[in-house]
């Protein structure tokens, strides 16, 4: 896993892959105390990065592999990334996602195309029970984060964020991932170490689901003790992933850790300022730089908005945060 | 006014104003019957396409005359636009506001630097009242859209539609353009001409305020009789402009019109499907594209998202239809 993996990905990902722009706004500044800029991957195709990592896995595999089909398993926008690449190359997907993922994301994976069949997360390992169907049907597993190709497409966008950075006049400044398995983390931490060295990658995750922060502070892998209770079900994982991490443990800064509260709070933010949605697990990032300034370093903080599949009822709540 | 003063335009906004991305989604597609995009300009600076109008005309107006400052009447947008752009010439701005514009909209304006001065939408003439203070002051008036700098700014976005088009692939394409006065219709009108001549511009109004539409069809410019009644505050204007008018006559397809509830739904399914946030006139167009796709023509349809600059409790209706 290396800088060159990243360039070959950002080849590939070429004209299929949406260039996100980089947005601001001077109410964002007021709030975070120095120049906020964010990076909307709420605005790529299926409404997340993880189409990036999905299109890179399937333009990286063996055309003849490739035709069988791949599997997926995921709390929902790793499946519609996947799904939407699988269908744009043609190949037949499964997808296996946890029964209380949000109804909007079971439903977006099956228009794309993709068979998905649903498990207990409390009760199933999805990692025994994709292993037994893509053996069963010779499918291809792709992996949501510990995968050297989805980790070189989710560090595509660092490639961006670099440049982006550059055409801004930013020097120094940290950039915040939402981070669940770390595997956007670990790409763009690559992609800055090459092109940006002035920009340092920092995960942020929401309170009782900080197993990177604290695995980045024990300088080994630690779980978290919950798998429910917040609304970011979009960056809830176990563990960080066991490629991801020694990534991160070399080039990230550490950690942050957001409210419920405060992610819903960033959301309505970015509504109002700067007219994207973004789901509670996307706000992440954002909601660090707005409201733990304290413990940024930099000229300028770059925050990801990492997706926006965020169900009506969720996000008419995230609006009531305006009127708080 | 012509393609040059466009041109030019766009130099002088390079580096200032942001290139807002070409969105998709194969769920509006589905919808449309056709590839449809989406040129979103409420992730332009201000929540508006307003702000390339203005910073087009403060960044072409003499030294002197401009440190003097600027005055604008609006509804809200071009209020924004105006205010950020003189915000960041360092030159004052007064700007006439219509005592019912949306809350929202005139606490951004004054955060934004400018002194706001409100008026009656129905019993006072906002032409006068301006040429009044401007007189006083010695202020340069800004027009929103009877102003040829303002629709070489605005024309900028057709510069850009023409530039994606063509990487898109598209050929031939009806863009449907949110339409008040004219300003962005024509300016995006003159740019295709140059630049994209498989491309058409057609205007989208509210019904009961199809002014536009009615004045295409008379061959001469037709009033609205009622100046209250939409929800599409930011496309409600008296007339067609004098300037904008013969431009959108010699080129413009034919006019377009939406109801208020088509609006919303469009802007629903904006937030569903691009993750993006448009007021209900910014919808409009892509209601248009979405709903009315029997009038249209072309390989492709692309539909203008002018503004996002909604007050929660609409966009709260807005997430409404969702559940219809």
């Amino acid at each position: 896993m290396n800088l060159a993996m990243i360039e070959a990905a950002a080849e590939r990902l070429e004209g299929h892959a949406r260039v996100t722009p980089l947005l601001s706004s001077p109410f964002l500044d007021d709030i975070a105390g120095r120049r906020l800029f964010v990076k909307p991957e709420c605005l790529q195709h299926t409404g997340s990065f993880k189409f990036r990592g999905a299109w890179s896995a399937l333009s990286a595999m063996d055309v003849a592999q490739r035709a069988r089909g791949v599997i997926a398993f995921s709390s929902g926008n790793h499946a519609q990334g996947v799904a939407l690449a699988a269908a744009r190359h043609a190949v037949p997907a499964v997808i296996i996602m946890p029964s209380d993922a949000p109804a909007l994301k079971i439903a977006n994976t099956r228009a794309l195309g993709a068979e998905v069949i649903l498990y207990d997360r409390e009760k199933e390992d999805r990692d025994a029970l994709g292993a037994q169907i893509s053996a069963e049907r010779g499918l291809t597993l792709i992996k949501p984060y510990d995968e050297p190709q989805v980790i070189a497409g989710q560090g595509t966008t660092g490639l961006e964020i670099a440049a982006q950075a550059r055409a801004e006049g930013i020097e120094t400044a940290d950039v915040i991932v939402c981070c669940g398995g770390g595997g956007l983390t670990a790409g763009i931490a690559l992609a800055l170490e090459g092109h940006a060295p002035g920009l340092r990658a920092r995960p942020a995750e929401p309170a009782g689901f900080d197993d990177v922060k604290r695995s980045l502070e024990a300088g080994e892998i630690q779980r978290n003790a919950a798998m429910a209770g917040s609304i970011c079900d979009a960056i809830m994982t176990p563990q960080p992933g066991e490629m991801t991490f020694p990534i991160m443990q070399r080039l990230c800064g550490p950690g942050l850790v957001v409210t419920d509260d405060e992610c819903l709070h960033a959301a309505a933010l970015a509504f109002l300022r700067l007219k994207i949605v973004l789901e509670p697990g996307g706000a992440a990032a954002l909601a660090a730089a707005l409201f733990h300034g304290d413990k940024v370093e930099g000229d300028a903080v770059i925050a990801v908005g990492s997706g926006g599949n965020v169900d009506p009822a969720m996000f008419a709540r995230t609006l009531e945060k305006l009127s708080d």
